[in-house]
Formats: C-alpha cells, structure tokens, sequence
C-alpha cells in the first residue's frame, strides 16, 4: 500500500495542469464556469433547471451533465434548449478535469456566458478534483440533515457558496438551521449560504443575484483585461 | 492515465485477499456481519439505533462506525452501550478491507453475534470494496428521489437488500414508489426492498425479521458445520 499516496498525487497534479488549461481555454472564450457538487438527490438538476429559466433569457448558458451512467439529467436539461454535453463516467465517482476538457471540445464556447458543470452525486471525491471552473458551489438539502458540514468537512471547506435546498420541508424534519450554519462557518468563514426551495420558488432570488453578480464582475473584469470581447 | 487501471486492479485484488480474510475470521468466531451503504444523511445510524434497540436484548450486537472526520455517529452508538469501534478515514470515500481487519482486532469478537458496519456516506465508491460481511445493505431513502437505482447502478447491483426510509415524508415528495421498484428490480431481480420510517418506525418490523432471519439461518450453519461453538 506504500505506492498508492505518490500514484494519488501523481493523478492530483496532472489533474491540476489540465484544470488550469480549461481555466485558459474559457477566460479566452469570456465563459464564466461553476461546478456544482452534492450528493445524490440533494437537486443538483432541479437547481439548474431553474437558474436555466430565470436566466437564459438573458445570458447564454451551456450545461455539462456528469453521470455515472444514465442521460436522464441530460434529456432534463437538453428539453429547455440550451447546449449541453452528457459525460457518463462508467461508474468513476467524480468529474476530473480532462473530461472538463473533453466535453469543451464540444460546446460552442464562444456563445457562451454561463458554463454549468453538474458533478456526480457524491459529497467525498469531487472535493479533490479542480475541473478549472471560476466557482465551486455545494448544494446541501434539509433531509441530508444538520450535521453533515460536521461529517463531510473536505466537501464544505472547498467552496465558494453553498445552497441549502428544500427548505418547504423544513416542519418535517428536525434540522436546526442554525447548527448548519455554525458548521459551515467553522469550516468556510463567510462562506455564502443560500437556503432556498426549487421546488416553492422561495429563496431562490438570492441565489440568482449572486450569481447573476458574480457572472457580471466576471464579464468586468474580462473586459478591462480586454482577453475576451463579449458585447454583454 | 494508462497506468491507472493497473494500479487499482492491484489494490481491489489485495482488498479481496483481506476481505477473505476478514470473513474467515468473522465465521471462526460465529459473528454475521453485515454493511450499510447509502447517501450522506439517508439514515444509516438511525436503522443502526433502531435496530441496536430491537435486538440487544436477543442478540449480542457490536459496531464499526465509518466516518470522514467526525466521532458523531459512534458517541450515538457508544451510548446504546454495545462494542463499537471508530474508523476515522481522514478523508477517504469508502472503508476497505484493511479498515475492518483493523477494528476486528478492537471488538471482542467471541461474544458478538451481529456486527453492523457503517460505511462512509457514499452512493458510489463503496459499491467496489467488498469488506468480508455476510450481507451489504443498502439505505435509499424518499428524498434522494425515486430515480437512484437509474442513476446509480453499481451499488444497487450489489447489495442483498434494499431500505428504503424516510416513508413518513412521501406525501411530501414526488417519489412514485413503483418506479423505484421497478428500477431496482432491473438491476437486481428479487432482491428484498423494506420501505420504512427509522422516525415514525413504521416498516421496521419487516426489516427487523428479515435481518434475525438471515442471522438466525447463519448460527444454524455454523452450528452443523461445527466450525463455531455459540450457545445461541
């Protein structure tokens, strides 16, 4: 078992060169990228599927679709009309980022204002995979229960927002919102946390400020750069 | 990334060798074993507790607590006052065989009847390391949505049977039962499907006889083939 650690971070480094070419590849595009991470059913889809419909009128968004094996996220996602590109893993239990780089290959990057890269549902290995995104968010949910910054610390450590989905079932669950959020605050100080439903509705209009503000200082910031010229 | 494959084919055939191991010295000292996978959150401690309760006055029961970081789970299980061991994997998606062999040496395993494992929170990864157990469960619960047998194959392929909890909240969510079953069945065919609630502890019962069944026909077994002397 002595071998496994070097072989790990051989695979962690040439993962690491190959999400900093992506990262190139889209700051060269002007694409502003998120990956979205969670475990199984937290609504990693049911939150894109809203963002897609609040948004897409107004920015071009493309959607990578991460799946261990079945496209019926992908077919979700195709049916609102945006571009997207299906990645089966075969069983691998996190995205890396040379199927980031794959599935760029396919995508009409130059159109594109928003890239989101749904990861498999898995709340461990993803953590340790850069894919060369601009935005790492978790997607926690209400049944998972309270205390899971507490158990799965690598995952909450790593990001730059976390959402807190199915917040209407709130009464049907013992889960202080206040103990998730200590949690996440010991881990990732000032961390944003967006407790919200896709399936009420509520709360999901902070969730699309930020991110409609983060796209847009994004756009700024490649403006001034003058590395990519996007006219929104 | 060719020498990728190799290397993990080595380290599954040396998990296999130790996981023989394990299941030996389980069946020399006449302990049934079995090991709960399952998402973050579905509620494999709160079956562990319920089933600790219902069993601890027939049967000598111990533990081994898989966890990232945290000792949460196992200071629950302490407190129902049965053996039980931590394992910490600082990090890692899944127990392996060499884990187990590990807490084996902790537990006194000549007065144990059932050893419930607790897998790390993992709907992928512990699907490919076997650990020497008599049974792998698996624990879906009516959040995660009905479509996880679709999305998630490889666990639900391997398992000897499937909880599905969390049933008091179903006329809180979309989840068509039917279509779960179905997907299950696919992918296993006449594997045992127990929906129940670990909060309302309803359905517990059907899951409770299957398991002293399974334990009861293993000590019988063991008895006839005289390769353990338990009273019980």
């Amino acid at each position: 078992m002595s071998t496994r650690v070097p072989v790990v971070e051989n695979i962690l480094s040439a993962n690491d060169r190959l999400a900093e070419a992506n990262r190139a590849r889209l700051d060269a595009a002007g694409v502003f990228a998120i990956n979205l991470m969670a475990s199984p059913g937290a609504g990693k889809t049911s939150l894109i599927l809203r963002t897609i419909r609040a948004l897409k009128g107004h920015w071009h968004i493309a959607v990578v679709e991460g799946d261990l094996a079945s496209t019926l996220d992908a077919d979700r996602v195709a049916a609102e009309g945006v571009p997207s590109v299906q990645i089966a893993t075969g069983g691998a239990c996190h995205l890396d980022a040379a199927m980031i780089q794959s599935s760029l290959d396919q995508l009409p990057l130059e159109g594109v204002d928003l890239l989101i890269v749904e990861n498999v549902g898995n709340l461990v290995c993803p953590a340790e995979f850069r894919l060369g995104v601009h935005r790492n968010v978790l997607i926690a949910s209400v049944p998972e229960g309270d205390d899971k910054p507490y158990k799965y610390p690598p995952m909450y450590r790593g990001v730059d927002a976390v959402v807190l989905n199915k917040i209407d079932v709130l009464p049907a669950f013992d889960f202080d919102l206040d103990y998730f959020r200590r949690g996440v605050e010991a881990l990732n100080p000032g961390v944003r946390i967006f407790p919200l439903s896709c399936k009420t509705g509520e709360g999901l209009d902070t969730w699309l400020t930020w991110l409609e503000e983060e796209l847009r200082a994004y756009k700024e910031r490649q403006n001034v750069s003058g590395s990519s010229g996007t006219d929104r």
